[in-house]
């Protein structure tokens, strides 16, 4: 009985408060498995600059590229390894609600702090639908909501975000369609983190949010956490718009992978459908890169790389 | 040396002239599991009247919520039942090229005639990647390709449907942007089947469309095979406008699944994130489907239902 | 209506008429996937030879090394490619009960005309709990009951046997035991097939077996199918005997892998943990080989091979 | 830098040194689920009375009817949980080197301290295919080598073991072909644990043992702690014989599944092919607990329950 809970843990008003969260990227072995080693060094350094928090398989983390046997894997490293010190949030969510309950289910079963929860995108639903699964979803632990139409296909009306807001277990919504509607939400005190990078400083100072669920932050993590900060940042912020902008040419995450391996912090290993920059596009980033100087890891060995440099795999 | 092949086998000549396609409803038992019985009487009178053509496991049959295993069973079923009599196209696409590959290759291993293939959804990719992601599935086998950006929020632009358009598996087009685009590209010679109900008969019929994959012809396959005809057929393309509308007032399938249900055609199942219609489309629709009289199989006991007759899964 | 059945289906007395059924070696490509140009070439062969049935996936062809993905896969394709000339019996049994039936019914679903079961091996179970798992497996079909205690580690009692046997959908007995356990079946009306290739010929012509489930008959199908005929065949079962010996120097189907390798019919591909004979071996195998002149497909080329031609592969 | 680490980690040398390695029952909810809130208690039980290390899924813990995903999940959880306090051994062993490899290094990824490695049961193979598949295994991480020919049919020789027992990963031999064998490999450095209950205090006090990998421990972990104490306890260790060789009376783990519903500490759910012992073998064993006293947790509610209380599922 006096045996002290070494298990990682955490609240609900922990998870509410954590502003700063990365959709992690998830580095590759040339032979297409993750590279653990990566990964945990990647982290570390996340950590040490002001990273309180982790989607794990997001779709920056590729979560739509790993079969659930890897996925759920990852979650139980990361909550093994610094579970104790940020918060993991698995990225369980699936189009198929069955998929998705069991995926929340293994995550939560082995540690992680919250899900992140997805509308059914291509396959679509109905308003009913999609209140049936997030609710059933939501019942096995905090769930954090994601809405980006952009994606999906459908948007998750304020409508239907907010007849499920009052579950016990809703963190809140990560959401990609913009300041006016963070701004809405904060009003109605439903916890907001901004899914677009450009408007993430604003989101924050401006429309009330809480924080960022960020890309960028996986190669300025620590310019991310001042910009989540108490004081707004608005020089800095702008400082960093070219980079977001070049970030964001390309579907997500083609661009921060080209961006990683640049700066030598993952192996240049690509799962398809992603395949990197063009040369030309990584020659315009390395610039971008070189503007921010030492807050950027890797700054003094990044480098634009050879098409030649960088594996393409389709099978792993 | 002399025996006969007796094994399901098409070419892509028959492939590419296969007009009438039905994205095949896929019936469940209250367990949740595949209604084989019911699958196989639904697809009999589907080729009594005049069905060439089945997409199996596509987003109609809910591939989305399949496992894999229990996909590649199904295509595999339906060659071994069906496949001397019927194409059988599995719906192998994914948003994983890993997992497309794979699916693709199960699914030829096991007799299909082609596969359906998507873009990658939801994850999206750049033009680079999505023609990286098409042509290595088509390397496996003949394959059809399907484009509806209202689902995977990114259209396959015609730039890049004429740059894969040249392997020879190739099949032609599932187009959902409508009949200007399927005129566009019978004009270069690419085979195309509409995606929308409501358009099919001028897609064939003006637009040089080949046929349609519909979701209609679920509940009335021998009106949609003289639609699909070498005759237009204005007044009869008229007298279902009514139907398919109703049928596609939420995100399909959910008005196919209710409108089965109501016919007694199968078992009133929903697999989440799919529930019913109200009680009140319902009951519109039973209207709409008096007015087709014989044409719909189950006229004689078709009736509106009540919610409690539905069976609502989230796992199985 | 007046449609002719073209799937392929059998009835439970041809499945007990079945006298030569091969326990099929799997042929692999260099990176382990299943070689299946091979397969159907190895397939025509051992009809052009006489072999009535086939097991697949049983242990020879190393279905304790698959997924069941890949061995439900494997069932259906054989059975669209062959599946109307042969009977083809999948062996999805398992020492799971759920994982048993669960394999049994989606190779069913997908065809197949009999299911091979075996007892739970390594976790072993009691009387009580081997009954419930056969009787639940023969609910989903014909079954054919594998006993075989030097790999089980627990024998099959003719108790159990005879208190399953009135089954409606049980076939008989692979049975490993010896002749005296199969003329005691017999005696009691219950169909055997010898396990054990030495003692088949006497196992049919004086024990009472219909036939053998047979790994020999991989390489000299012709011979065998003689050995199961209407006449015994003495002097001939006498001339493979040492051909037999040599195959079952190490577990079964090391000898039968490496045999198959040397003769050309399959790539000399291994998936752990299994390695080819020696080379001392192989000469051996191969001086036996030579005596069997013609009936020996690839005679005219097979030879003792080197160490550096085997592929031994961990993964794949 | 100056950062704990805080995740579970452990060192060769302690994992030699854990004496009372419990192989842990796997609760079930009556659907067939974990019921991971009596593990935990079960667990917190386990290391109050002196247990040091689990094995997680062994055949005690039906890894033998897990899928990987639940049998990582398991892993996982219980190194979060407890892999602070106890060694945490995954049964990670497979007949497939293939699957062994893959569990192997997915257990170790969510942080397990070491594996169970067991000789390909069922396929078996040749000495030279076993080495590979158990240096391969070993080259993951620690290891334990499991020797079981009453499960396998094929024996680790003494050869063979030591042909491996230089591996950097290889900690010691669980080893149930008795107290001789275990003295033998004492004499040759090799560590060892015995895998028979009723010989583990000899093998301790007078073989040479480490310690025992114990299925009785599931019930009486404080006895057991005591035998596996500093000082021989041959009283204590006779008093429990009569309890060891009912639990043993069929195939393991019936008796500890049906030992444990009847003290209350799992609830009496079995997964097939697993059924509880008679109402007259309980009867019995009710009364061996019994002259146990508060040495068995439940002593004061135990029963010898009715057939009706138990569950007994095919499909979960």
């Amino acid at each position: 009985a006096a045996r002290p809970r070494l298990n990682a843990k955490t609240t609900m008003e922990e998870l509410k408060a954590t502003r700063l969260i990365t959709a992690l990227k998830t580095p590759y072995l040339p032979n297409g498995k993750f590279d653990l080693v990566c990964y945990d060094e990647f982290l570390e350094d996340q950590i040490e600059n002001g990273v309180e928090g982790v989607i794990v398989g997001g779709t920056t983390g590729e979560g739509q590229l790993m079969s659930w046997d890897e996925h759920i894997m990852l979650i139980a490293h990361t909550v093994n390894t610094y579970g104790r010190e940020i918060k993991v949030i698995g990225n369980t969510g699936s189009n198929s609600t069955r998929e998705a309950l069991h995926a929340t289910e293994q995550g939560f079963n082995v540690g992680m702090h919250a899900s992140l929860q997805i509308n059914p995108y291509y396959g679509k639903t109905s308003e009913a639908g999609m209140k049936q699964h997030f609710l059933r979803a939501m019942d096995l632990g905090p769930a954090m909501i994601y809405n980006v139409p952009a994606r999906t296909g459908q948007d998750i009306t304020t409508d239907i975000m907010e007849s499920i807001a009052g579950h016990n277990n809703f963190i809140g919504v990560k959401e990609c369609e913009g300041n006016e509607r963070i701004a809405y939400y904060t009003s109605k005190g439903i916890s907001c983190w901004s899914g677009n990078d450009d408007e993430a400083h604003d989101a924050r100072h401006e429309a009330g949010a809480v924080g960022v669920v960020s890309v960028t932050s996986n190669v300025i993590p620590g310019i991310f956490s001042k910009l989540m900060g108490d004081e707004a940042q608005p020089e800095l912020n702008q400082k960093v718009q070219n980079l977001i902008s070049w970030l964001f040419k390309e579907p997500n995450p083609i661009g921060i992978n080209t961006c990683l391996s640049m700066t030598g912090q993952v192996k240049p290993v690509f799962r398809l459908p992603y395949v990197p920059y063009s040369k030309e596009m990584r020659e315009e980033g390395l610039e971008l890169l070189k503007e921010l100087g030492a807050d950027v890891k890797g700054h003094e060995i990044m480098k634009a790389m050879e098409d030649s440099d960088f594996v393409i795999l389709d099978s792993f």
